[in-house]
Parts: C-alpha cells; sequence; structure tokens
C-alpha cells in the first residue's frame, strides 16, 4: 500500500491537469456542455470556440463576431508567407498536415501574430487615457512599432476596404484587436484583469491560427489538384554574398 | 527585349499558380466573393470553406453541414496523441503556434487522418455493390484494417452516442466519410470522378485538420492560464530494452 | 493491492518502450555506451549514431562515412524548398526552431526523402539480377519514377562533380543511397532482411534529416543577422486562375 | 526598358539575400570551402557548421569541441519532452519528418533552449566583474531564474557525472554555454560585440537543434521498428477541471 501511495504521489507530480474538455463520458463536453447538445440546438463554431477556451456560453452576437473573424481572416490569397510556405511544401510532394504545419510555422510577430500585442498596446493607451497622437508619439519616443499598424503592400494610397484610418493603415491584426477590445468590454463577464491576462497569453492570436487554418488546407489541396511540380526559387532573385 | 523575353519564360517557369483566392484587387476574393460581400450577406465558415476548398457557393444545409463537422471534431479531451503533443509543448514554455504545430503533427492515419482512407473503401465498396458482410469479409482477405472503424479505448460495450454500429464500432473519422459521401451524392454539383479525387488528395482530412486546431489552441490556452511545469514521462512508465 | 495490479497492467499496456538511450542511471549511455567513454574515447557524431540508430558499435571506416554523408548533405544553398521555407519563416521574424521545423517538413519524396526509395529499387534490382537497361526499362514499363534520378535544375551538360553518370544524372540522395548499400553490404553484422527493413523505416531519410538540420540553422541565424524584412511573394510572380 | 527597369526594381527588393553556401558553381561551396575539398581533406561536421554558422575556418580543437558538444546533446532518453512528442507522433504512425517536427518543436526556454540564455548572463555577470553569489544575489533580487541552472529530475544529492557545482546545479544548457564562452575567448577570431549579438540571435540553441535531431530521428525509427500502437494518455493520470 506504502508503495503504491508513493507511486499515486509521483503521479499526480507529473500527471496532466485539463480543463477545457471532458471526454470521460459517454460522450466529450465542451466547457460543460455535451457536442450533441450543441449540435441539436444548432450552435456553431463560435460557440464551440467560446465554450472551449473562454469557457463561457456567450451570447450570439459575440459568438457570431468570432465567426466573423474566423471568415475574415481565412484567407488573404498565396503570395503571404504562411501560404506561400505551404504552397512550397505541397509542391515538394508532402502531405497536408505537414503542408500546413510548415506554413502555419510564420505566423508571428510580422505575419497574422500581432493581435494580442495590439490588443495590449491599444488596451493600456486607453487605461493610460492617451489621445491617438500621444500614443503614437509614446511609442515613437520607445523606439517601438505599433503592433496592427502596417501592411507589407498595402499604402495609404492603396487602402484596404476592410479598414479605414487617416494617416496610419490599420492592419487586420489592429482591426480585430480593436473589435475584441470592444466586445469584451460589452460583455459584461470579463474582468479587466483577465482581458489583460487573455492578451498576455494570446487568445486573439488563436482566432488568426484557427482562421488562416482554412486558408493553408485550401491551399495545400489546390497544389496537390493542379499536381504541381517542385518550387525552386530562382537563382537570379538570389543575391549572394559568400566570400 | 529579348534579355526580358528570356527571363519572363524563366520566371514563368518556376512562378507560382494559384486558383482559391485571389488578392489583387481592393480586398481578397474567395472563389471569386468579396469577403465583405460574404461577411454582408451573414455567410459563415461553412460558405468560405465551401468557396476555398470546392470552389463552388453550397447551398446552406451543406456549408451548415461543413459546420457541424467542425463543431463534432473541434475537441475530444486532452488524453488522444494531438492535444497530448500539444500540453507538453506547452508546458516546455513553447509560442502558441508551436504547440498547435506539434499536436496537429500526429494526425494521421491512426489519428483523425482516416477520413478519406475510410470515404475511398466505402465509396468503393459501394461502387462494386458489396453488401456489409462482404466488404468486411473482402478487406480481412487482403489483410487491410478498415479505415475509420476501431478506436483506441471505445469498445462495443462502451459505445459512444455519436455512432451506432451493430458489431463493428465506427470512429468519428468513419462517421463523418460517410455523411460527406452522402453530401457529395445529394449534391448534383459534384461528378463521380472529382469526388474520388477529392478522398485521394485528402479534402476530408483537411475538415479535420480545421476543426481540431481549434482543441490545441483551446489546450495551449489553457497550460499557459495554469501555468503548468515542464513535463517530464514518469520514469517507471517507461521499459528500456538497451543493451 | 488488486487495485494496484490491475493499475499496473493498464500502465504496463499504455506505457513506453524505448531501446535506444537509456537514462536511468549516472549519465545516459547510449546503445549501451556512457556519454562520458565515448568522449573520452575522442569518438564523434558517426559513433554516437551508430550506437543510436544501428545499436551497433561500427567500425571507424564505416562510422566516417557516416560523417561524410552529413557534410555532403549540411546545405546545398537558399533556393531548395527546405532552406527557402526556412528562410520564409526568419524573415516573418519567427525563433529559430520554428524556422527549422517550417523548413524540415518539406524534405519528402521530391526533395531529400528518396535515399531510402532508392536504396529499396537499386537492393530489389541488384537481387533479381538486373542490368541497369532492364532496371530502367522495367521501371518504365511500371510507370514509376526512379528515386534517386533526376534533379530539378543540374541535367547531363551541367552536371555536378560529386555524381557521375552516363546517360542518367544520380542525385544526392541516388548516390547516397547506392553508397550505403555497399556499406551495409560489406559489413558482416547486417543481415538482408535488417537491411531491407532499414530501408522500408527510413533510416537513410534520417539521414539527410539531420544532415540538413546544420544548413537550416545556418539559414535561420543568416536572415537573423541580416535582419532581413518579411518576405512576401512577388505578384507578378502569380498566375491567379479564380473564377 | 522602363518596364524592365521598374521590374528589376520590384524584383531586388523582394528577392532574397544569403550568405552562407553559394550553389551556384558545379558544386556548393560551404563559407567558400567547395564540398569536394572538405571530403578530401578530412574535415567533419565540426568544419561545416564553422563554415556555415560562423564563416570561419575554426581550428581543429574548435570544431572538435563543437563536435563533442552534439555527442553530449544527442539524446537523454525517451523521457523528456523532445523525445516523447516524437514517440507520441511515430506511436500515430506518421512519417519520419513530422515525427522529427513535432518533437524539436518542444526546445526552448525550458528544454533544451536556454543555451544561449545563459551564455547572455554568464557573459554579462563576468564583464559586471560579479562574484557567482553576486550574481545569483543579483538574478534573485531581479526575480529571474538563471538560465542554465536547474533540472527537472536532477538534485544535488543525484548529480550528473557530467556537471559539477557545489550549491547549484548546472544543467547542460549551462555547461555548454560556459564552455562555449571559453572557446569564443580563446579564440582572436571573435569580437565581444559578435559573441553578444551571437547569443542573442541564438546560435548555441542551433548546436542543441542539430544535436537532439540525431536522438529525435533515432527515436522515431525505433517506435517504428518496435511497431508500437497509437499511445493515448491514460485517464488516471489527468485530472480534469471543467465545470
Ligand atoms: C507588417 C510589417 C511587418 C510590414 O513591414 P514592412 O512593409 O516590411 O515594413 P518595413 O519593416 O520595411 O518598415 C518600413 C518603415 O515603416 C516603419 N514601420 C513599419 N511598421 C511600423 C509600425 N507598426 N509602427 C511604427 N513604424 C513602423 C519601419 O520602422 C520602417 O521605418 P524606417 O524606414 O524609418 O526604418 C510592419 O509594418 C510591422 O512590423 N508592423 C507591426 C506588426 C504587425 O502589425 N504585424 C502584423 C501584420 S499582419
Ligand atoms: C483507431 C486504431 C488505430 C485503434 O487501434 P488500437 O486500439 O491500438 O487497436 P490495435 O491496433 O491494438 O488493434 C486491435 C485489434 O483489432 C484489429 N483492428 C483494429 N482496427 C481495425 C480495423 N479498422 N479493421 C480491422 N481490424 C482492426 C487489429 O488488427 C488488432 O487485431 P489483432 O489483435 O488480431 O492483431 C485502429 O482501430 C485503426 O487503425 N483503425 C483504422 C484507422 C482509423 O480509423 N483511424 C482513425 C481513428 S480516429
Ligand atoms: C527530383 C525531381 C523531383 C525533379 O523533378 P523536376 O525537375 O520537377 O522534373 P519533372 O517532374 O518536371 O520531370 C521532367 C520529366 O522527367 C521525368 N522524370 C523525372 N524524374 C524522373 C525519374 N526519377 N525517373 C523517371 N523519369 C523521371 C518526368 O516524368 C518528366 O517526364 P515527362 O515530361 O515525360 O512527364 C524528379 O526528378 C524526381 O521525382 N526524382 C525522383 C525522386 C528523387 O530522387 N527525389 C530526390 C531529389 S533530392
Ligand atoms: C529546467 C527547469 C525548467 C526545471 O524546472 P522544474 O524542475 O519544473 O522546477 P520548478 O519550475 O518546479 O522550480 C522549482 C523551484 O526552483 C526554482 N528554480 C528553478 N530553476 C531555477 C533557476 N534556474 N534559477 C532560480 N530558481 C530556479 C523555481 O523558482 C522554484 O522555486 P519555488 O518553488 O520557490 O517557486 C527550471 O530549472 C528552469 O527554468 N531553469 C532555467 C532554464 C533552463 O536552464 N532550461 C534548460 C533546461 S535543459
Amino acid at each position: 500500500y506504502e508503495t503504491f501511495a508513493a507511486e499515486g504521489r509521483v503521479r499526480r507530480a507529473t500527471g496532466i491537469v485539463s480543463t477545457i474538455c471532458d471526454d470521460r463520458g459517454e460522450e466529450p463536453t465542451y466547457g460543460g456542455v455535451a457536442i450533441s447538445d450543441l449540435m441539436a440546438a444548432e450552435r456553431g463554431i463560435g460557440d464551440a470556440i467560446s465554450l472551449l477556451w473562454f469557457k463561457r456560453d456567450l451570447p450570439r452576437w459575440a459568438t457570431r463576431f468570432i465567426e466573423l473573424v474566423l471568415v475574415l481572416c481565412a484567407d488573404h490569397g498565396p503570395c503571404v508567407s504562411g501560404a506561400h510556405n505551404t504552397i512550397v511544401a505541397a509542391r515538394a510532394g508532402k502531405d497536408l498536415v505537414s503542408c500546413v504545419a510548415s506554413g502555419l510555422l510564420t505566423i508571428g510577430p510580422r505575419f497574422g501574430g500581432a493581435i494580442d500585442g495590439a490588443a495590449q498596446v491599444f488596451l493600456d493607451a486607453h487605461d493610460r487615457g492617451l489621445e491617438p497622437d500621444e500614443f503614437v508619439a509614446d511609442m515613437k519616443r520607445r523606439g517601438l512599432r505599433i503592433p496592427g499598424i502596417g501592411h507589407r503592400i498595402k499604402s495609404a494610397d492603396n487602402m484596404d476596404q476592410r479598414v479605414k484610418a487617416r494617416n496610419l493603415v490599420l492592419n487586420v491584426d489592429g482591426a480585430v484587436a480593436n473589435a475584441f477590445l470592444d466586445l469584451w468590454a460589452s460583455s459584461s463577464s470579463f474582468g479587466r484583469e483577465e482581458i489583460k491576462e487573455m492578451t498576455q497569453i494570446g487568445y486573439l492570436n488563436g482566432l488568426f491560427v484557427v482562421a488562416r487554418s482554412i486558408g493553408l488546407v485550401g491551399h495545400s489541396l489546390d497544389q496537390m489538384r493542379l499536381k504541381q511540380p517542385l518550387y525552386r526559387h530562382p537563382w537570379d532573385d538570389t543575391a549572394y554574398y559568400c566570400e
């Protein structure tokens, strides 16, 4: 018995703790709600995310907003880092999951992964009561780029329909961050500290990851269907500085 | 000019061909439909997938079915291969995208990636007019496992609510494969050869990848929030056969 | 006690079995040899691989050959699929491990991952006593590409120094496969069935994975040092066929 | 001509810059040295890394040290995060590259990826002339963990043979960081700023990535050879806190 107890302690120490989905019963539950109940009630992906990530049964307008973000970010063409790496992997004859993973691994500070960073600085600026130009001046003084601002190819002259800004081009990451801060503020069930923690952990970038996985799967299937050959980057587009 | 033309030819040969999303205009289009039109018409993720992958504006019942599959497959708890690897990576202090990728890379023939395989054998059996027991006998004779049948822990005694079977336990992969074959058959816009090609390329496994990315993001966020320490698999659960 | 025993059984069934490296003692052993003994004896990476993968203390000429293969395959420039994806990820501001993983995931049938396939067909042709042109004719008749033959840019006119062939251009994968079959044949300690099994499992592609990880780390560090900005594939190199 | 020039500008802006390996000639060169010259001169992996990463033809004692680090870090058993995720992926029936990538993605601040961090703090402490206990006190005051110190299972009572420390257990990351700082200092060809930059970019973690890829390939091959079934983490080792 002692051995058993000792072992029990060891196992407790190294075991897994998990709080999002309970699969011990007849069917898994998402945040306490059985999948079949979700399906019977005609609930959608916004509800599943809301239960699994936010552990809350958010109202329809909020879950619908989550779904809009997923649609908006599902794909932005074959030229961006994520789609490009997925396409190169697909043309190397790799399986779907490898292609998607190769593309996902480019999501980060410069591509798709600035949503939480943007939410953090916007929230902080709001809390400190900064006016927009004070905020910009402050970031400049600290030598920091404003996450959620800037786009590799869009400029103020060639402005994206979806985002509006006078002298700074808000990119998708910034727009989603802004809208989500409003959502959290409008829903009475999130505390200030919890909101801050979620942006530090990266909840909003999680939405981009799920959304863009739709596009990356799409690009893999597309290249496979088109039977595209092995990609090799052209030599004449490469500058070699090797001694 | 000649140089230019020559170069033009080179570039055409090594360039990218893509057919799912056009990002050259003011805003990206999914299969020809502008994102803002999709959003204005209150369309959802099923529509985005249908336009990006299937290049068709499928009817509501079909896009709704796609969304149901995503909800059904979003997560099945922390113990399965994908969630487990994501949890271990999160506990190693890794960023969200790395955690999700580490888990996704376990999706394959034994976990989540048997949907297209199941669709292929079911379709083939149907085309050859085989009765269920003839089909099973045929697979047995050829020494092949039936994809979509079997589950690491469910048994006929402890049967999952969602799937019903007399003597074989159809798993989620098998159930989704079956339902999708019906969807394709009911929608007049898919030809037989195209359906076969899609199952060979892996369209249905793509749905599982997108769905489970929701759960994997959820598990990452969960572990980060819980500040779980580095995981180390217990020595006493490991058999070493090293000479 | 019964509970304990029952639990013991469960744990045995789900536990890990491992045979390459024992870390239970004061220091890990590779195939039974302590790391400090390896280091004291001035042994190298070829020895570590030989002990961990082949579970044998291979003679110096063989471990030295393994090291030569690693040097030969460490890098082949920035334009190939693996290096390219790593470079794109590095320019998206990602961490070293993500960049390397994004590149590694392109290794497969068309890039770096045809060594075992080549070894299999060469071994089989040798066993069946086929002459080179009979072998080529046989593969052609069966509509199969010969793994280890062909290169995206090298042609017979512009032949690589390292490989020689009259009318077929043997690529690196093919050359390594050939040499390794000789190594296995020369070393009396590998049986025919074991050799076949190793090529089916993918031991030789494993060498390429380790070797190229050197180059992929190198490309990541290079891009970071050069502070290269976000990569976006040029629109005018992309053909869009979206309706 | 104007069009051409305009296009030229575009392409220059989006093109690739690379400095480690030139593959335009008859055969690739590593930092200017042809592969066949390396092989003819019986050079090893330490030389390849030294040329590709450090762009220098380091002396034999230095390249030999690099090789020792690779041997030392090649594998530390099946229970650590990296090996564990690779094993789980292999048991899910995945290909070699996916298994290795799934494991590599766990390398980070808590597992294998603290070498550069350790080098940074050690270098800084040395520059500021801090005594060991002043250094420890300083880190404690700032509430920071000392990278390179601590091990999930080793304690001062059960001290690893390879590392020696009186009251703090230096882990492998810390030991390698220390030794590499000595190497850089002993070699006259590295400037202080360059050393600092290399630890910020992550050169030393790169060594761990290459080294451990040997072990991860080994674990994949091992599980495939042993034909291990799908892994599922035991329910009774999991604590569910779902409402
Ligand atoms: C998106 C982004 C990577 C595009 O970068 P890019 O087109 O390669 O732009 P560059 O890095 O060449 O920057 C051009 C100039 O604009 C400045 N700039 C770019 N983004 C800026 C920002 N967000 N805040 C302040 N200045 C910025 C740069 O410092 C640079 O100025 P300089 O020439 O004086 O050095 C960049 O704008 C950025 O980092 N934005 C913040 C992060 C973000 O939102 N990422 C998610 C995008 S989906
Ligand atoms: C899901 C799966 C991996 C679970 O495997 P498992 O619980 O580890 O089962 P085992 O591999 O130990 O198999 C137990 C027995 O059932 C048999 N079996 C398992 N699945 C089978 C199938 N789909 N068809 C026929 N026989 C099957 C095995 O051959 C074995 O028989 P044996 O003991 O005579 O050798 C397995 O059932 C399978 O491979 N199914 C097909 C692929 C699939 O649907 N995968 C997706 C699951 S989400
Ligand atoms: C390496 C490889 C992907 C390069 O492909 P590529 O330059 O894109 O060549 P393509 O696919 O355009 O093929 C050109 C022609 O050569 C043929 N060909 C290419 N490789 C062949 C091979 N290994 N055996 C037989 N025929 C081959 C193709 O069928 C095609 O013929 P077609 O025009 O009549 O259809 C290709 O040669 C190949 O698949 N080789 C075998 C796998 C291999 O060794 N991969 C590892 C490379 S490191
Ligand atoms: C390696 C490591 C993750 C092991 O962690 P662990 O065994 O899970 O240890 P815990 O996180 O439970 O820490 C136990 C205690 O030691 C302290 N501790 C652990 N490592 C420490 C370090 N490097 N410096 C200072 N204190 C440390 C913790 O703060 C904790 O103290 P507390 O109980 O008062 O909060 C951890 O020691 C660490 O983060 N080290 C620094 C990074 C590093 O070297 N990583 C590479 C390892 S290969």
